[in-house]
């Protein structure tokens, strides 16, 4: 079954509305289903059949989701996938409790998986939430800190972006019955997927369209994320520049356009866009080579064939 | 083991402390232990290993801490158990984000049940989280509503408080190898005990003491909440009181403090607490009939000396 299709399947026509609604109309917001597709494509390599994973891959989706409707009230993000997020079209309260509500059914999905399996899979997952949560404050706490280092960084996006799409691959190919080395690379592949995955955003925050992305640009800019591309800027810029660029992150004057407008000028000008580029490329290629010892058939392909289409998406 | 021992042995120095930090605060900020204690009673009922029951009644605590976290965030609540509430002595997003990790430790805690109990105590865990969203969520509704009935708020309350006393009872005694049949009336103990706990809170809200008490009185009052006082109250009226009544509710231009006298006096009038006191024993009677077919031993005691000391709780 198509993803899209057993996710449109799921049944949200239930009382109280106003707490179900608002996970509707998430879910149905689209979204590139990027995790529940690789964990019923490492399913799928290791021939397993897709009734007994799709538990676990739509657990993946709801549990994202989840944890897009709380981060999108932590950052006031307005907008998602092109639509206004759940805090903006309802309020605070409802994107915190239907977020909850959310995380609880993402659990009552992973627990229809087939009992010998659903131990292992339980504490994998309550890592992964673990991990995610934990990146999300690094994300937070580095908002406030100067001193912040690109090894921090790739950390905190290996937690809050990786470990969810490494967690799908292993979710899928242990329910398949792969064995723990084969596990253990799709986890791997999952994890620089990720971290390609991630710099991209960082990258698409300054340089994507807007209608193409989905969701404003120059976010980050804004709000002084310590994305890839201005702790790039920080590390490459000499000293004139270092003040420039510092000066105008620290304005309050300004418009946000011209904020962001002249933050771009001078990423223009250090070619982070490159060293973006340069990371995307090595941390996909870092997962291809991880496919080198697993099965090779039309699945293995179709995994190769992904991790290059992310790194060149534009969405 | 003594439960608070338990619970202080949970180790939250964890990095980032930003996010562990509220959470050993929440948890170490007492409270009654119902929940924990219930599931050991049960367990103990039926001659079952504290160890064996340990995790779950552990997960019982976190996740009840969590409801209680973002509920604070949701209801402005500045004051729990006598002291500031996360949101306000850190921040919103604290609150949300140190939630959310909470309602995982919970998972993670509940993990830890033996494998063969494991998929039936996940099932029962996660629709009793799912009916605690449900209720807070009619409980939201129900603030904009004029027309709730007492059938309505009666079933709000099970959702939004019995169903986890149930749920500890149940699974306490799950574990512990009870027949279904025994495991069913303590569930449903736990669902009356739970009744006649909400009313008695809706009770000190009211005519409680502040320090007692360990938060403000008057706050279901301020912010029209649809408390099982307030619907006595609008159904016991005469139409002369029941105008007054909507009026005082409905006054924007008064101190809080006046707004409370106002509507307590109202209250006093229409003698509401007589209404609660016998609500509150009539449950707490049901509760205990359900004991009647467990085992004859000093647990059962316990039990029933315990739905009577909650029928008369300051705090």
């Amino acid at each position: 079954m198509d993803i899209n299709t057993a996710i449109a399947r799921l049944d949200w026509t239930k009382e109280p509305q106003g707490l179900y609604e608002p996970i509707a109309y998430t879910l149905a917001s689209g979204g590139k289903r990027l995790r529940p597709t690789l964990a019923l494509l490492a399913a799928e390599l290791f021939g397993g059949k897709e009734e007994d994973v799709l538990p676990a891959a739509l657990a993946l989706e709801v549990f994202h989701n989840f944890t897009l409707l709380h981060d999108d009230v932590m950052d006031r993000a307005d907008v998602r996938r092109g639509r206004p997020t759940v805090h903006v079209k309802w309020n605070d309260n409802t994107a915190i409790l239907s977020g909850d509500q959310m995380m609880i059914e993402a659990y009552k999905l992973l627990s229809q998986v087939k009992e010998d399996k659903l131990p292992q899979v339980l504490r994998w997952f309550n890592l992964m939430a673990t991990e995610i949560c934990e990146g999300q404050q690094y994300d937070v706490d580095y908002e406030s800190r100067e001193d912040v280092s690109m090894a921090e960084y790739i950390e905190m996006i290996r937690l809050k972006t990786s470990v969810l799409l490494g967690n799908a691959l292993q979710t899928g190919a242990y329910i398949a019955g792969a064995d723990p080395q084969s596990t253990q690379h799709l986890y791997n592949y999952g994890i620089h997927l990720g971290l390609a995955f991630q710099i991209q955003d960082d990258l698409l925050d300054v340089y994507g369209d807007e209608k193409t992305f989905g969701k404003a640009i120059g976010g980050d800019i804004l709000c002084g994320k310590k994305s890839f591309m201005l702790l790039t800027a920080l590390h490459k810029a000499d000293a004139a520049t270092l003040q420039e660029l510092k000066t105008q992150l620290a304005r309050q004057d300004t418009e946000p356009k011209e904020k962001i407008r002249a933050v771009t000028a001078i990423y223009d000008r250090l070619n982070v866009c490159k060293d973006a580029e340069d990371a995307i490329r090595e941390h996909t290629q870092t997962a291809i080579r991880e496919l080198a010892t697993l099965p090779d058939n039309t699945v293995r392909e179709q995994l190769r064939n992904l991790a290059e289409q992310m790194a060149n998406r534009t969405k």
